[in-house]
């Protein structure tokens, strides 16, 4: 029998008790549409208690929109965003991003995922260049598509250079709630005091249904946002269903909870793959996903009873997430799987 | 005390209890995202059912998207969309149309809310002048913006102006199950066998939280409509959450029973409505919305009390619309509100 | 045999002399691309001496490009731009503005060609409603599209109307030569001083080869305007070429000689076919056209000796057009042919 | 005294003048606008005796246009472009590509500047993955942007492993006269009868005023761009002046005698400069560019008297360009200036 949890992604997993039993509380009676709802001034709130006074915040379905759409609120269609060539922006929406602002998206080498000065220095040339696109965002992923975590130096170090040069820092959080964890900080130390300008706040893959914030430190940059959100074909009619998901996700920690248990899990089956010969762990497991060196028959055999993505088909390099449903079993099973053949 | 339901529009409403379980009953377990799971296969089997074999179907967050995409789905950007000037194509979604295909849009007059062979014809020109833009596409929506219901015979005088000249017809179906079932036809007959090409189906007005789907009926112009999607940001990684909404939809005739009881409380409410001296019904009630022509100094009294929107402001007339949850009594409670203030 | 000059288009005509020998004069040596260039400098600076100084100017190709690459300067992809029904843009683009802008084009009816402040008032609605296109720009056309001017006064009022709201009035240019004559009026008069933000300068019609400014009177509008055009594809590597032409234009009044002749000739022509029973003008003819209705057999008879466009089918309404290369004999001979028939 | 004629690029130079003969020789009498003209037809006629039947021809204004609206013509936004890193499609057209196709350009190395079909193999991955961009066309650039050529049997080749594969190749042909003249070439020899599905004809480069052809050798690709032109800003009203350039520049060969002349003159500066200690020629010269490391402060002392641009900042390269106007004293001079700084 195959189990019923999987390793391949956060987004696999269910919705969180917490989250439903939210939706549930909010269904009865009517509610006016398109966000001028209780429940999402009250989510609003809440993302205000977390991140600060002055944060512009707007709900998304789901995070290709929450990148797009806030790379287009900071960009014009000549200006490039400089990004790492395995960002998720730049090699998994299809070319939303380029299609949604015109903008050139500037794919840069990143050693274990993450963007440094010294790269981004590298692509900032040919300003006021007519030939050449104008940089004007750097877009960083947090966790990174590595399961590594920016840290906080190296988010300020980034946020300086844009700064100094008349750009912003946008942060992909699709997993922003496990990087925070991680290295022990809250939401708003982990994004807005480190000069982080617009935030993709993930709630997805961390247990909510079907929800993302676009989160706006500097309230002038979301003048126009919720023209550009209803034109991108991005505004819910029954706005409330998911304002209170993200409601959930900040209330009493449970982004905190969910992100904590997921990364424990992923330092767990990191132990578990540690002891079995022929696998190696290829990238530091600081968050919640695990990339191992795998023999390819192994690949195949293991992928028979376990859905998961092969994160690089030449090097044999898999990827395993982990998530706030994941259980000490069932990792222990995996490892078990992945050691054993059954 | 306020009323808990007003008649603003179908979309203030609540999640229907059967969509509630259907979403709680498929959360657990982990599952493939972006729908490759169990729940989506079957909901577009469902489909299948109900709308015949070969028909291709992709489940998106909202209308907004249902209709551009089906838009981008059959044109190129030097294409024109005729539309009729009320519809919400062209009113109501802040350009997105335009933004997303680049086509233009073009209005025209529409009696009741109707598009006819004889207004299509008038901007039917300019065929293969490189100046002009060149029609592909007629767009209709169903119950119309005014509450009216094509009938069958003029949607196919549509489908058949469209097919001679190689355009398309595509169908906003946001209330599609109300003009069904008011008319007394399955979902197939109210639009495949019309010769709809493309259709926007509603769920989110009809008693789910969030979900539309784009159904082709000739499958291959759904060849390419996953690209289109996820271009558009509008594939959901949790898929099944959306998936299953829709199955419920069309299980044991929720559609149906849905759209007939908002159907059967406007017509109670222009019952009620027109015992009222200084109110007047100004279009036919022909599905779940009722448009009053009352006083000016009336409207800004009723809307203390329940929120609704004006439809013409210079004209003084306002729309009620009707929905799943609206019960006998809301009717009631507000009509007697509408004729004694109180 | 057919003459050599017929009344379709003041763009069927030759190029001048004087910018024939412009552009041989600067035929020699090389000149660095894309602008930076003596002839570009020294073409600036005529337009400085024209429309006044701190004006910024580029180059563009042709119309349709001066026209879009303006309005893209000027919005956003979701504000609107309000424009007549008739006017060039909104049905000679083939769609061009909303595709390269995402914006829409809203048309407003226009007696004799000519937005009012009542027709854009009505237009100036849905103000900061997510769900409408936020009006920001007006554009009008000077020649209008029917051969007739706004007064400057009726252009004070529409550029008040403008600010006021924080938009932007647009002229689309392309016969501004024309009016400004007719009316005895310098460019700058007809233009900046009436509150004009940007203007598409025509030069194609007015006897170069093929070039047309976009003239910004508000330089901050002009900040990003070099991108803008290349990736607008309208940045010219052998700049000079343009350059010279528009200098030699507004070289000892060269623009002015051109425009007064055919306004001269439209007026000659009308008094000649005011003689001719069966033939009736139709608008006013104040610049460079002459709109007559004519009976439907004569237009046939008359374009198998004259190519010319019928500017109403229905109302058999035809369009002659005079440029600076008309004469005296041709227009003479042409209102023989059309009252004799040979 | 500065020289009246510089190596930095051929769009420095001058207009031919058997095209200036041209231009003057269709200067009289009117002609019908937009390409229905019989200079149009006839230059049409001549693209076919060159490139053989059933090509379909357009004139545009300049080489980002030729480039941008072809793959324009044989994509959708959710394709991808296979291109060389340092292509100018890539890295020169301020992301006009991007925003007008929404495709997305992928970067390839390519070792002296050629696309092989290993690179390309490496790139065609993700087929029928709705997350990854969807490739679809290999675009080269003949001659290359690093003066060197593609052999006939390495674009058959691409082109094979183009159409094996459902995509199209598109041959960015600003240099195409001198590729097609090295290799002793007609002008279908180097482009159609090795695959080349639509090719961006190079004028400018080669001696006319500004024109640029997009030339399709399969007719049915051609079908809409009529329409794809027009709205993409380039269709000249004035298109006689366009026309005879293109045709003047394919009559009695002038294409080949100005290619022919510019190559044996970047083969003269070759040998001059290979006399030079100091300076090291670091690709081939295989047509009319020429590059070359010389140091650092001598780039500065040479831009003093000559203007040419640094192909590479950082290993201190520079290009210089030969064309049809530069003579054997301009390179000797040139040269001697290299030499003796003087």
């Amino acid at each position: 029998m195959k189990p019923s949890r999987s390793f391949a992604s956060d987004n696999n997993a269910v919705v969180h008790p917490e989250v439903m039993e939210a939706i549930a509380r909010v269904n009865q009676g009517h509610a006016v549409g398109y966000g001028d709802d209780p429940q999402t001034d009250s989510a609003v709130r809440k993302f205000r208690e977390h991140f600060g006074e002055r944060v512009e915040v707007f709900f998304v379905f789901n995070g290709t929109a929450a990148n797009c759409l806030s790379l287009q609120a900071l960009t014009q269609p000549y200006h490039a965003v400089l990004c790492s060539e395995i960002s998720h922006i730049y090699t998994d929406e299809c070319g939303a991003p380029e299609r949604l602002t015109g903008c050139k998206l500037l794919p840069l080498a990143a050693a274990v995922g993450k963007l440094t000065v010294e790269t981004v220095s590298h692509a900032y040339h040919g300003i006021g260049d007519q030939h050449h696109v104008q940089p004007k965002v750097i877009s960083i992923t947090q966790t990174t598509e590595m399961g590594t975590i920016y840290r906080t130096a190296e988010v300020e170090a980034l946020s300086r250079f844009a700064h100094d040069r008349d750009m912003f820092l946008h942060m992909d959080g699709a997993r922003i709630s496990n990087a925070a964890v991680a290295q022990g900080l809250t939401l708003r130390q982990a994004t807005r005091d480190l000069g982080v300008d617009v935030l993709s706040f993930g709630g997805t893959k961390n247990g909510v249904m079907g929800a993302e914030a676009v989160v706006f430190f500097r309230p002038q940059l979301a003048r126009n946002f919720l023209f550009t959100r209803k034109q991108g074909m991005q505004l819910a009619s029954k706005m409330r269903y998911l304002s209170v998901q993200m409601e959930a996700l900040l209330t009493d920690d449970l982004w905190r909870r969910n992100a904590e248990h997921a990364n424990r899990m992923a330092k767990l089956l990191e132990q578990e793959i540690k002891k079995i010969k022929n696998a190696k762990i290829v990238y530091p497991v600081e968050a919640n996903g695990v990339f191992a060196k795998i023999p390819r028959d192994a690949v195949a055999k293991i992928q028979e009873r376990y859905f998961f993505y092969v994160w690089n088909e030449e090097e044999s390099v898999v990827r395993w997430m982990c998530s706030f449903d994941t259980t000490e079993e069932d990792v222990r099973q995996f490892a078990a799987f992945v050691r054993d053949g059954r």
